[in-house]
Order: structure tokens, then sequence, then C-alpha cells
């Protein structure tokens, strides 16, 4: 093992070029013009699998490939399956980009590019830790499976249908996962659990045309206002979902859980400062941290309707739409939760405008077993790569994935972010620490050891 | 008069093509890139203005330019001041037109076109009966001055500057306009009031960026979601607008006028099916015609904030923004009420965003009255040309022009609107019946006859 970190650290310099090259690709999975960017990003893992000595294939789905990766030569050992996800957001309003979006950066320890924190650097730790085995030891101490989809930002729509098919093949005695956040910079982090969601849009359509507000406004429904009236009547005025029935499947954290969560320490002013928002609000009688991960939350996403461009134009206009999606927590169930809210909205769409709801994601909630061994294993493995205790969280973003590796493949999932808190995935200039991603391989070339035993 | 309605109706056809050169020519006042198409529009109305025989020039203002031209060779008769627009709404959804925006189409005895009813189509009767006049009389019956302006569709910004100095130029004894809608296809109407505007823009900004809703969805107060619980505050559940103090200095019409207005026959199934929608609501005990026309109104006419295009993205808006316009009626003030709405917004923005308030348009409501002599004059003109009763209502777009010619020259409007109410001013295939200007070309000629005497 001591010759593998050593080869590892030997080789930081390549392997940060491995995670610039991969971000350079534009594998935005929701956009269609990049569909073939998609296809190139599995390809160049691929090849880098093999390159590094794994069996690796792409298999096709109905969207977006998948890359399948093996390295099973460990006869006894057990087997772990490691998920990693090739597409990222969309790039977002350029101009608030220092640098173009897929041109990877280097400043201050940081590796800036869409998809460098979300989910490329932290997905190529794997393959390092593979490399660093291999190329010293000439094998791995247990059997280690790859996965990496592309669609993970668009809900994994074509995964379940692929695990469901290639149950053998994905068989194990758990998933690794480095797709969460950092409690803190440099802190090593196991999330314990992560929300799901239920992501809908909402359009309302009047008048068949944009009419003159002038001459026809008073008596015709303005979609946008009744739009409005929907969305505000999503939340009552402490701040809790206002859908009916909502908060029936939740389970609320144990007291124990709430006071380990007190105890980490948090900033709440440097949280803000790092968000560059006034302050915080949201439902009351629960802290922040409890309120971005224990709580489940709807959010717009995106508004649209009439006339947005600069300047002034006197329209009623004809359509007007809204992305909502609600996070959710153990134990709400995604299409009840897409049921209800559906219902409330449906019931208050006044006459005068139609309504039309789309369906864009859900995901289930997940909470890992506490009691489950591979925890204090991943534990002792971070702790020594990083040098740092290990704070166990709850992650308020959702993968869809641990439901169905849970529900498929019987298996739970190790979730070791590698993202700063402040990496502004999604956002513009996101960004990965470096230093991060090498003590994260190092932790999984020690995890690789210490699961063996 | 008759010569001079003779030889208007041989030149019917040339008369088209004038509205369709002019309407070719994009003069969109709010787009920046169509300046110069402002500076085009002005230049063609000046040169035919010097071509049938006036006095003409371009002023150039602030803004886009504004073009006078005279005709005052009938000492001792009065003078009159023919007033309209050259500019244009942006076109808007080019998908939902039949043609290019821009191109002039005739079908069924319409002219399709952007700006066709909105004003070109009516500003260039004034031109024709100018014309006819000159042409067969060597003279006009009265003086008759004409000023055409380029920022009509942007709340005229920089027309009062240019009234006020040049009074003299301007003096008159009356005002005459057609830019308002007719009550019905081939009725002839005077509009004798017009609701005022007040049009702001609200912005609130959260975060620095978008931030990703899983991460930080909770704690973090939306800027779409206050802003719609904003919007949404601005109309209690009797369809009322909620802004404290709104309604103080609004006159209710009289019961002689609601009797008047009810009396006319009206086809609200028909209008429905006009403007597509499955049906009307509004301010509650106010009829349909009464709510768009004598009412005041608080429209969305543009909303906007987080990833509008398609697919979905999890974010959580760094801004959200809604334009904003109310329509207003005697004896509101727009000043006044634009104070009051702010104050509204402000007080209603929650803690953790900011609000941002932007100014995009002013104008007063106006109404003309009842007992000025000119307005028997007019309905004989209209009655005579179109061979049929006039109708008298109120308007419920904003003429920002008309109290500026009441404080400014001390002269009242007379309203002949020549726009069929299906028009689809503002919106997509925007239409002018070529019945309905030859009509009013030949009434305005009837007209600067009657007006003489």
């Amino acid at each position: 093992m001591q010759e593998a970190l050593a080869y590892l650290h030997e080789r930081r310099a390549e392997h940060l070029g491995w995670a610039k090259e991969l971000c350079r690709i534009p594998s935005i999975s929701t956009q269609e013009q990049h569909k073939s960017d998609m296809r190139r990003a599995a390809e160049w893992v691929r090849d880098l699998c093999v390159t590094i000595g794994c069996d690796a294939e792409i298999h096709q789905t109905a969207g977006h490939p998948v890359v399948y990766a093996a390295c099973c030569h460990a006869a006894g050992a057990p087997t772990y399956l490691a998920y990693g996800h090739l597409d990222v957001q969309p790039a977002g309003d350029l101009s608030l980009w220092d640098a173009g979006p897929f041109e990877p950066v280097v400043k201050d320890g940081w590796l800036f590019c869409r998809g460098a924190a979300d989910n490329k650097g932290p997905l190529l730790v794997y393959l390092r830790a593979v490399q660093a085995w291999l190329e010293t030891a000439g094998k791995l101490p247990i059997n280690l499976k790859l996965l990496f989809e592309g669609e993970e930002e668009i809900g994994s729509p074509n995964l379940t249908e692929f695990v469901t098919q290639h149950k053998r093949l994905l068989d194990c005695d758990g998933v690794l996962i480095s797709d969460t956040s950092m409690f803190q910079d440099g802190w090593p982090t196991i999330t314990c659990g992560t929300r799901g969601i239920c992501y809908k849009e909402v359009r309302l359509s009047g008048p068949k045309f944009d009419l003159h507000s002038g001459g026809h406004g008073g008596p015709v429904v303005n979609p946008a206002n009744a739009l409005a009236r929907i969305i505000a009547a999503l939340h009552d005025k402490q701040g809790r979902v206002a859908i009916p029935g909502f908060y029936d499947d939740v389970v609320e954290p144990t007291p124990e859980e709430r006071e380990q969560m007190a105890a980490l320490p948090r900033d709440e002013q440097q949280y803000a400062a790092d968000l560059g928002v006034p302050g915080f609000a949201g439902e009351q009688g629960w802290s922040v941290e409890e309120l971005r991960s224990v709580r489940p939350t709807c959010d717009v996403n995106g508004i649209y309707g009439g006339y947005t461009d600069p300047g002034a134009s006197t329209v009623i206009p004809a359509l007007a739409g809204a992305k909502i999606s609600m996070r959710l927590v153990p134990n709400q169930v995604a299409e009840d939760v897409g049921r209800k809210f559906e219902h409330a909205v449906r019931s208050r769409c006044p006459g005068g405008v139609r309504c039309e709801i789309l369906d864009h994601a859900m995901a289930q909630p997940y909470v890992a077993p506490r009691a489950w061994p591979a925890m204090p294993v991943a534990e002792r493995a971070l702790r020594e790569a990083f040098e740092h205790e290990v704070a166990f969280i709850r992650e308020g973003g959702s993968l869809p994935i641990l439901t169905l590796f849970k529900q498929e493949l019987d298996a739970d999932s190790l979730l070791m972010g590698l993202a700063s808190p402040n990496c502004n995935a999604h956002g513009p200039n996101e960004k990965v620490s470096i230093a991060d991603l090498d003590h994260g391989a190092a932790a999984v070339v020690r995890l690789l050891a210490h699961l063996s035993g």
C-alpha cells in the first residue's frame, strides 16, 4: 500500500491532466446539441480505464451511454462498485464566468471548470487509485467494478433499466461514490443520507397570443399573475411547504442526530458571505444546517413569461411557466409528493387559464445504515489520508441512484464527498481543490486495502 | 369636398402602397439596434409630407426623432394638430407570425404587418385627406399641423421636452388622433378617455450566482419564490389591486355612463373566443367592458429568473424579476401610484433578498370634455363616412400625450380610432381593415370641412 501511495504522489501532475482533459468536454446532458459530447466523454473514460489496465466497455442506453469497467481478480475478497457521472450542468450565464466554462484553469490550488467538482474531478480518484495499485502491486486488494453514467444531472432516466438488466454484472457488497460535498474545505466527510427530488414544470396558458395589456387588461386572467399566486401558495407564513399532505411521511431526525449536527463547528455568517446572501430564512424552528439537509423544500428553479428582453413591452403573456423542484427527506416518496403537488397546483389554478404540468425528475431520499461495517472502514481510510477527523453529515442534494442500487443490487452506498462546500457546482466558476482530490485518491488507495480485511 | 372624396376613392391602391412601404420599416423604438430604422421611418414620412405639399421637417430629440409638418393657409379658420406615432412594438415570438412581422401581407381585406394598426395605417389617413384636398381644392378648409413621434411605445420620454419647447409651433384648437380601437369592426368610434399607465420592473437578487438547489435549498431565500409572493399580494381575493391607497383617487363612472356602456351590443363569448381565453375574471362587480376601460389594473407583462431553457436545471436563481404595469383611471396620478407600488413591494420584500425597482413608463389617464363642440362635429364626419352610427367608449390603453397636449397646449384631443378590436396590436399577425382605413380617410376629409364651419 505504501508503494501505491508513493506512486500516486509521483503522478499528481499527470492525474491533474486527466481531470483537465475530461473537463474540456462540454458533456451537458440536458441539451440535445451536446449529445455527441456525451459520447465523447464516455469514450474518453473507457479508453482511460483500458489504458490503466481494466476491462471496460460502453453500453448504449435509450439516452446517453454508460461506461462499465472492472478489475476483479481478488478471489474471495469483497466486491465494490464505484459510481460517478460524466455529465454536467449547463454553463448558465457566460458573463459570470472568469474563463470559458469548459476551459480548465488552475489557480491558487483550485481547478476551475464546469464539472471539475461535480463530478469529473472526484470520479477520477478511483481510476488514480486503481492505477496506483496495478502499477505497484499488479492487482487490487479487492474486486472493483466501475460505473460511469451520463444522465445524473437530468435524473438518471435510463440508469434504472441498465442496472435492472445488468444485476449480475453489477453485483457487489457496497457502492463507493464521491459526488457529495465536504463539511468544510479539507475536512473529510461521510454523507449518511441525501434528499430526494420531485421536479415538475407548471405551464399556465391564457390568451392564444400575447395581448395588448391596455386594450384587454382587467377582464383577462393574466397567466403570470396567476402563476405567482400558485407559487406563493406553496408556502405558508412560517416557511413550511403548504401542499396538503406534504409532511405526512417526513421522519424527523432523532434528538441525537440533531445534537451531532449542532456540534459540528459552523460559521453561518461566513456561509452567508460565501453565497452572497444578506441572511437566511426558511422553515421556522430548524437550523440552517438542518434546513439544507434533513428538511424538505419547494424551490422555483426557473420562471418565465411575457416580455423579458431589455426595455418595456405592455403585453398580457399568452403563457407563463415555472420549473419547480421539491427536495425530499425520508420517508417521503417522490411519486406521492408529485401527486400532492399536482393536486395543489390544479386546485389553485383559476378559471380563465389552462394548466399543464410536465415531469422533469424524480429521486427518492436515502439514508445509509449507521451500523454498516463499511462505515468505520471508510472513516479510517479518510482520516488517515487527510490526517483529519471525519465529519458525518446529511446532504441536501439528490442522488437518484442510491435507492436504485439499494433496491436492485441490495447494496448500500458509501458517500465520501470531495467537493468543497463552496465549489459552485451548478453555478459559474465551479471549482475543486486539487489537494482534496490528491487526498481523496490516497483515501481510496487505503480504502481498497482496508476493505479487503 | 365631393371632389376630394372622389380623389381619395381613386387613389385607394396607391394609398395602400404607402401603408405597406411604411410598415416594412422595423421601427422598434425599445430596441437599440433599430435606432437607424426609427430615423428611416421619420425620413420616409417627412418626404411623403413634402411630396403631397406640406412643409415638413425632422426634429432630433434626445431619443428618436420627431416629424413636424404643416399646411396652414386658411386664415381665420381654426387650427388642428394631427398626431401619430411611427414606432412599433417588438415582433415577439416569430414562430407565431404567419409571415415575417415586417412583410406586409394583404388578405381578405386586411393588411397584416407589425404596425399596420398601431399606428402606421391610421396615421396615414391624415396625409391621404390632406393630399385629396390639396390636389382638388388647392388648399385645406382649416389649418392643419401634423406631428409624428417615434417613442410612443416606450412612453414618449422625449416628447414632453419637444412640445414644451415648441408651444407656438404646435399651438392649436384641438388634437386629432387615430390611435385607438373601434368598438366593433366597421363601427366608427370616438374614444372619450384613455387609461394612464405606471410601468415598473421589480428585480430581487439573492445569492451572488445561481446556487445548487440541493446543496443550499432550505435556508436560502429563493428570489423567484419571493417575487411570486410579492406579485400574488398585489391583488386580493376579490380581484382588487391590494396596494394600499391604490383606489384613493379613482373616480367611478356615473350611472349614466355605465348604462351607456351596457347598452352597446357586446358579445362576450365572441370576445373570449377571439382572444382564445376560456373565460374572464377580474375585479368583482364590474362588467368585462368596464374592467378593460374604466377600472384600473395591475398586470405582469414579463417575468424571468433562473433556468428557463428547455429541460431541467436545479438552481436557486441569483436573480428574479418582473415587469409590472398598472393601468390607471381618472383621477389617479401615475407618480403617486408608482410611489404606493414601490412602498407596497419594498414592505413585502423578505429579508434574505435585495429589491431594486426600475422605472419604465408613466402616463396619466385622460377624459375629454363631453361638452366640447368638436365632439358632435367629429361624430357627424364619422357617421357620414362610415354610414353607421358612432359609438362613444373609453379605451383601456394609454396615450401619454393626451395630458401633455392638455397641459402644454391647452388642447383637448379627438380620438377617432380606426383599429379593429381584434387587430392584435402588440401581438403576432397584427392587422388593420383596409376598408376602415378608406372610410377613415374619407371621415378626415369631411372633418376638415365640418371643422371650418
